[in-house]
């Protein structure tokens, strides 16, 4: 597998026309205020599905061979990318079988099998996901679709940044700094291609939970590190063991390091986003903009770029984020 | 007083270019499952300051004469016009004085704050808010910036319409219902002359909190009729004695009726709103889609659309929504 390029996003933005939303570039006089600096949040949690995961597995799904295709897809995944693979599958005319762990969020789990897919659970402390969803691919005859080390994926992805670049241009803004939330990595890696080739002085930070944050250990050690098994975070979109090798090859070079936010972080962004966008962004999703609001790096005088990355979070998980003492 | 025209619309959408956001029309099939017909939501509460109201109340104080501005505007307001006022009054170098309930939502008297108005309070179930705005601008002699009762505050709101109008024609969509919160009825007013005259069959509907619900009996007597005093909703944005005489004018012959909807109803719209469209609407603001989703009138076969007119909502108020067994 080779990294995709910018020739490539622009072939699955092509691609995505008229399948994804055009989702909306949104900033607020007092997010900028708390964060420091002009921030402009691109609000994917409305995108179709509830995330950006649908425009990299449509791609991934729409650039497999038809007979291929027919036979059907599996997935893995801890909630959005399931539900894109399923929905993608779905708009695609082929079946979809999905595994996910059994304490992803109820909304999650529903959200696939709305769309039609089969779905199995696992236990995700004790089992390899990976292992299962390879071994029912094999023996069904069906493709994978990766969740994020996949060209396709990562191109999918990264037409999110393409509408960012041509939005911020629009304006006449050139964004100093981008944050993008990160686990296996395929979304800062998509993003970082687009923006890096509008905006060459950007630098691109990948946003982890706290005490899972493999991936500045993996920048920093020049390889790829697991993170220690079994660490919890409200983050439940961010808890892949090791990124992907593909988003570590263009991360090497795309990317200005990583910063890590803790669950108190995430939850005073999610009241942000609630409050002065009237957004709902699940904890995952509100990742990079708890980095812009918790400063890191500093903002002052710069204009950031966060990406709200999705909006699939149990009433009670957000209700309980919105009733905290801030 | 004559009611605005298309072309009025039209002027205000002109000025409001590059003021107003130009929010998404969105949509889910779980939405349109539930409706039992087609649902596209107009997301006005991702709006700049967080509803409609800043399209009328810019509108309005732009075509002031620069004299007569650079002295300031009063306003009244439960909330939302207030915000409004006050924002659009700073972009246009004007102090403003805005006159509002005690019990007003605690986001909504922040954020009229935070754009550098002077707030005046009142007790909303004892004391006339318009006599005391009235008494202010008189004694200042400043221009009162009336909430709906004004053509080009209306002329602003229907640029709403004009902006769902382009969105259904670009997708090939008729729509054969409008279902748009009223209270002062200033939105409905503008939002009915712009869809009208794009869609002549459409059926506009405005939506009222039960037990508030004087412009159906306005519309049934052919005068305006006042609510009885002292009645309370969840949807403060809607709690005004007495619908607007240039609304009322275009009601009774381009409006198809008003329907009521109850607080449980509003809150389950919220939770709708939230799922499956990752939106904060605030109560007043899912009165529509409230509608809509308890289908009055059916939607069997047919398609609508809804106004998520505005978001500011208490974080409390919104978790509470959340939290109620569905």
């Amino acid at each position: 597998m080779t990294p995709p390029t910018l020739h490539d996003v622009e072939a699955a933005a092509r691609r995505l026309d008229g399948v994804v939303r055009r989702t909306p570039l949104l900033s607020d006089p007092r997010l900028d205020a708390a964060a420091g600096g002009r921030v402009f949040v691109k609000a994917e949690c409305l995108q179709r599905f509830g995330s950006f995961k649908i425009r990299g597995a449509y791609n991934a799904i729409a650039a497999l061979a038809p007979d291929v295709r027919v036979r059907g897809v599996a997935a893995m995944s801890s909630g959005n990318h399931a539900i894109a693979v399923a929905a993608a599958a779905r708009l695609l005319g082929a079946p979809a079988v999905i595994v996910m762990p059994a304490d992803a969020p109820a909304a999650k789990r529903e959200d696939a099998a709305d769309q039609g897919a089969e779905i199995v659970l696992y236990d995700r402390l004790t089992e390899n996901r990976e292992a299962i969803a390879r071994g029912i691919a094999a023996a069904r005859g069906i493709a994978l679709i990766a969740p994020f080390d996949d060209p396709h994926v990562i191109a999918g992805q990264g037409t999110t940044g393409l509408e960012i670049g041509e939005d911020l241009a629009g304006l006449g803004v050139t964004p100093d700094v981008a944050f993008v939330c990160a686990s296996g990595g395929g979304l800062a890696a998509g993003v970082s291609i687009a923006l890096r080739a509008r905006f060459p002085a950007i630098a691109v930070y990948a946003v982890e939970p706290e005490g899972h944050d493999d991936i500045a250990h993996s920048l920093a050690a020049g390889e790829r590190v697991e993170n220690a098994p079994g660490v919890r975070s409200i983050a439940d979109a961010l808890l892949v063991d090791k990124m992907g090798a593909l988003p570590f090859a263009i991360a090497q070079t795309g990317w200005a390091g990583a910063t890590a936010v803790s669950d108190a972080e995430i939850r005073a962004a999610m009241r942000a986003a609630f409050r002065w966008l009237r957004l709902v962004v699940e904890p995952g999703g509100a990742a990079a903009l708890a980095a812009a609001l918790a400063h890191r790096p500093a903002l002052a005088g710069r204009t950031a770029v966060v990406i709200a990355s999705g909006g699939n979070v149990d009433a009670s998980v957000f209700a309980a984020a919105l009733n905290e003492a801030p």
